[in-house]
């Protein structure tokens, strides 16, 4: 096949361009009133009829002729005579002649010949007649027909945006339905054999995953104010990758598909945009995004997204949803983007811009270096990560020049939506489940288990609020971390439940073929098994090394602490390392190697955050109930 | 009927803690996750599985050996027979042997035996062989099972509010259905007999208005994240008022009436809630809303807002919006508070807190007092228009121990909405159909016509973008104010079309018993038309206020320019003052008084803010095609 030549890759200025030269409006749609909550009217909307629609009392009291009030006060009232008494949603039954008033509610029409009316609190009332106590002008509270809203006046602008108060305002008019601009249709089509639907079941032989895409594209769709439609996923087949694409196209303003910049992929999205459109724009000078595609099919707008979820999530932000919400009328919330400085230095590949996705973060109350500004930390766990998605808060743009990012510079963080707050509370280190239980009690809480050595790094970096660290003190705890909490917890090896292999310790890994399984070098939970597999060694005058190798399976090192535990529990290991808190969970044999101190260490200048009091309160109600 | 007595108001702070005392939670609601977007977790959510399920490809290549690449370089590769390829949504064949390579794609599963792949680029093909320009070490460029999300592995917290990333760690995880806290219900019961539902017809002569707070009080509720049901008016019968509340309170966790706290009405709300529950609280020293009533009623809360609209609204965002918040899980939008400082002084009663409704403006770039921050200026056309809603955009709690908000003083705004922005452009004077054209080409205009002579007070204040007055230069223009642009406009007497009458001047008002229709002072056309009887009084040698007087109607001053017109086609005038143009859009017939100048004067420093050259340039375009 021929694909048309993009020798150079686009600026990321032109990929805007390119997708905002589509059109991506939807036509008009009329909403009855009760829906038209956040929507944008097509056209102006002027008065037509007067607010209030007649002479309105604005007090409960006596209608009257405010001349025969003159001069009155509290020693010298005027006697009037109440000839009746009109309500809300009556009309008066007959005209005032001199010398009388009538009793008036509050929003009560004003009789024929009245022209004020006197507050009750300011009268008495003395058998059928009133004496009222001071005196009063023409037009004293009463608001006259039309002095609210007169019909033919301007009401609301085309383009505004319906919050509760236009609601008011068009509801006081009268007015039952409103032309609103249609929500842009976007088409959202994952492609890839991979992938799978949530509720159904993966197999993971095949390399079946579940599919992110459809969902936090969507997602994003509706929060830019578009109609997000979910097609089911195009095969990398490709007579049914166009037709899904082709239905999308016919039913939908804009297709989205995902996935789409493989090669076999970007042949079928080529042959169908060629035949039935005109392709705008392939390769974008973007890390992530490089392979984006926008084009035009079947009258619709189509922009191709990278498959990694945080790419995709990435370049949707920066390029997608802008178009979205211009189409739907709607401007980018405030709160979409914040400032901050960086916690540490960034470095970056020259000669594209980056999107490099980013965490934030609340300083201490005192932390002087952060002047009060979010602190910004990287985050990667590589782009196919969807915990890099659900760890980041958002991502920052790094133009093509610049090598790296300072520490402390200052820089601008687009957020994944503008929903996203910055976490309560950051921590970071070993998971354990008491730590974890305690975690519920703080609303907002972000943590990452990454091991204690790295959480001591990022600790001295200054980054998260709390490190979490089980095991014997480490020489490098920062020399000021103050301790929060602390527990002990007990290890072993977890075994089938009875204890099938009779397993009684770590020498028993050693004989027969029993199948083991470790967990991550950076859990502390490895670093206790080394310590016994050096106490061993010692025992029996061998190397540690020779007897790491002589257990099946040491070296094969899952990341979760409760990971070795599952893979026994699922029958395709015969013994792996963990908690005994994890072996009673899950129904397991459990072989006791040791007990380690868990530690919550707290980065000083956040010991006054508020999260980091709720932790502590959590952990104090925890460690009471063991 | 015996109330209970509450003697002294409530402090708001203890209004607010009797409301936070009522429990105001729904339940839980399992919601499919494509719905679970902005909705908050009940429960934590652990992986129950490893993300990847799988060892995986990071990219399209060969996977391999690591150790069999040892040493290869550009110069040097190593050479790979290759026995297959896998791609993602395959199952591999086979397991790799010594020697081997399998083309891999990006996502699909490594075969066994393989602990590394190379990617495509740093290859090339030699028939059935590969050769590996690079030297890898294990795991490169593969994501290992887990490696991502751990089963077991703490994923999400209690309280977590579901934006896209969030939906993306979850569809990852296979979630298909998320338990989620329910959005309370709140149930809305506007009282009143003379409430219509827009779309109906009203009666104005029986009084009837169209009913505002349903609609914005439901508008409020789902911002604030609450469910709202709107019940059919309850009318001032006390039996059909205590169904409806007491329908409502079972349906719902919440229940709000409005206009409920006139006599007539607290007497059945006392009653019911007597008899069904508890009245906790009657009397809150605020202004608006000293009536308020909170109390408990079948097991429901129960609140009763003002009837006046404004009134209405910033008591439900002081006391209410909250709790509703709260219940759903919710934090307060950063967005629903602005800051600012007021550009008058604002006076204010002391003994009571005080909701000042307030309008927010976007400084000019060089507006030296402004400091860069909103500016805040006082609206209030009386607490009973519906217009002081439209036009203000939040309000400020005035400290019952505070006189006045000084000019320049800081004020912390309330937005009515989240979604609440200051106008692009602020705009005032006197109503003109050509300028009404051009409005509509500045997205996000605010004109508010009060007529020239306050409007050219407003600008001496400096609060308005622009300032618009029709006919002859008044002495007190602000010196420095510059014409952004001006045009003619044909006013006169407007008549029903044919003129039946053959009214051909202000002379044909004095003769027969022709019923004129003025406009209000205030308007322009109003001042042009003294002028016009002041020349007819001196070619008559009579006083013109004599002359005033013989024009039946002459002091019935409506508020809109199009007002007189519009009563004159509605054949309940003869004649009435207008604009030519109103006379064609209307079908009147029209003649001619005189011609008068309309000028768009602007505040100086604002000459350069956005919206002030949005406007000039649509005044051009709309002057042009004149």
């Amino acid at each position: 096949m021929d694909r048309k030549e993009f020798r150079d890759l686009a600026s990321p200025d032109d990929a805007r361009a390119a997708i905002r030269s589509l059109a991506l409006e939807g036509g008009i749609d009329r909403v009855p009133l009760a829906d038209a909550h956040g929507r944008v009217l097509v056209a102006r909307i002027d008065a037509e009829l007067d607010v209030p629609g007649f002479d309105r009392a604005s007090m409960d009291g006596y209608a009257l002729r405010a001349r025969e009030t003159f001069g009155a006060d509290e020693s010298d009232p005027a006697r009037l005579r109440v000839v009746g008494e009109v309500h809300a949603g009556d009309a008066p039954r007959r005209a005032l002649e001199a010398g009388e008033a009538l009793e008036i509610s509050t929003g009560a029409v004003m009789p024929p010949g009245a022209d004020a009316m006197v507050p009750v609190e300011r009268t008495d009332r003395d058998g059928e007649d009133v004496l009222v106590r001071t005196g009063l002008a023409p037009g004293d509270n009463v608001m006259f027909a039309g002095a609210d809203v007169a019909a033919g006046e301007r009401a609301l602008g085309p383009g505004t945006r319906l919050t509760p108060r236009e609601i008011g305002l068009l509801s006081a008019l009268g007015v039952e339905e409103v032309a609103v601009r249609s929500r842009p249709r976007v088409g959202i089509v994952s492609t890839g054999d991979e992938l799978v639907r949530p509720g159904e079941q993966i197999d993971s032989t095949r390399g079946e995953i579940y599919d992110v895409n459809s969902y936090t594209v969507a997602a994003g769709v509706e929060e830019a104010g578009g109609k997000a439609v979910v097609y089911p996923h195009a095969g990398d087949e490709q007579a049914e990758m166009e037709r899904v694409l082709r239905e999308a196209a016919d039913e939908c303003d804009l297709v989205l598909s995902s996935g789409s910049t493989s090669a076999s992929a970007v042949d079928v999205v080529y042959r169908v945009i060629e035949e039935r459109g005109e392709l705008l724009l392939h390769g974008v000078s973007v890390k992530p995004g490089k392979p984006m595609l926008v084009g035009e099919l079947d009258g619709s707008a189509y922009v191709g997204l990278p498959g990694y979820p945080v790419s995709a999530m990435m370049v949707f932000r920066t390029f997608v949803a802008p178009a979205i919400r211009e189409a739907a009328g709607l401007p980018e919330p405030e709160t979409a983007t914040v400032t901050g400085r960086m916690a540490i230095e960034e470095r970056s590949e020259e000669g594209r811009l980056r999107l490099a996705p980013v965490g934030i973060l609340e300083p201490g109350p005192d932390e002087t270096s952060a002047d009060g500004e979010f602190l910004v930390y990287p985050v990667d766990k590589g782009s196919g990560a969807t915990t890099s998605l659900a760890h980041a808060d958002g991502f920052v743009e790094v133009h093509p020049d610049t090598a790296y990012l300072a520490a402390d510079e200052r820089v601008t963080v687009r957020l994944f939506s503008p929903a996203v707050r910055p976490p309560a509370l950051l921590g970071v280190g070993d998971a354990d489940p008491t730590l974890s239980r305690a975690l519920d009690g703080v609303e907002g809480a972000r943590y990452l288990p990454i091991g204690a050595r790295p959480a001591l790094r990022r600790l001295r970096e200054g980054i998260p609020d709390v490190a979490v660290v089980a095991g014997p003190a480490e020489g490098r705890t920062p020399a000021d971390a103050t301790t929060l909490a602390s527990w002990e917890r007990e290890w072993g090896l977890l075994v089938p439940a009875g204890n099938p292999d009779e397993v009684d310790g770590l020498a028993s890994l050693l004989e027969g073929d029993t199948r083991f399984v470790n967990v991550h070098a950076d859990s502390s939970l490895a670093r206790g098994l080394e310590t016994r597999v050096r106490a061993l060694a010692d025992d029996r005058g061998e190397r540690p090394r020779a007897l790491e190798r002589a257990i099946e399976g040491y070296d094969l090192r899952l990341r979760g602490i409760e990971s070795p535990a599952r893979r026994v529990a699922a029958g395709e290991a015969d013994a792996g390392v963990g908690l005994r808190e994890t072996a009673s969970h899950l129904g397991l044999g459990f072989v006791p190697l040791g007990e380690q101190p868990v530690r919550v260490l707290v980065n000083p200048p956040r010991r006054e955050k508020p999260g980091v009091g709720t932790l502590e309160e959590a952990l104090e109600r925890e460690l009471a109930s063991r």
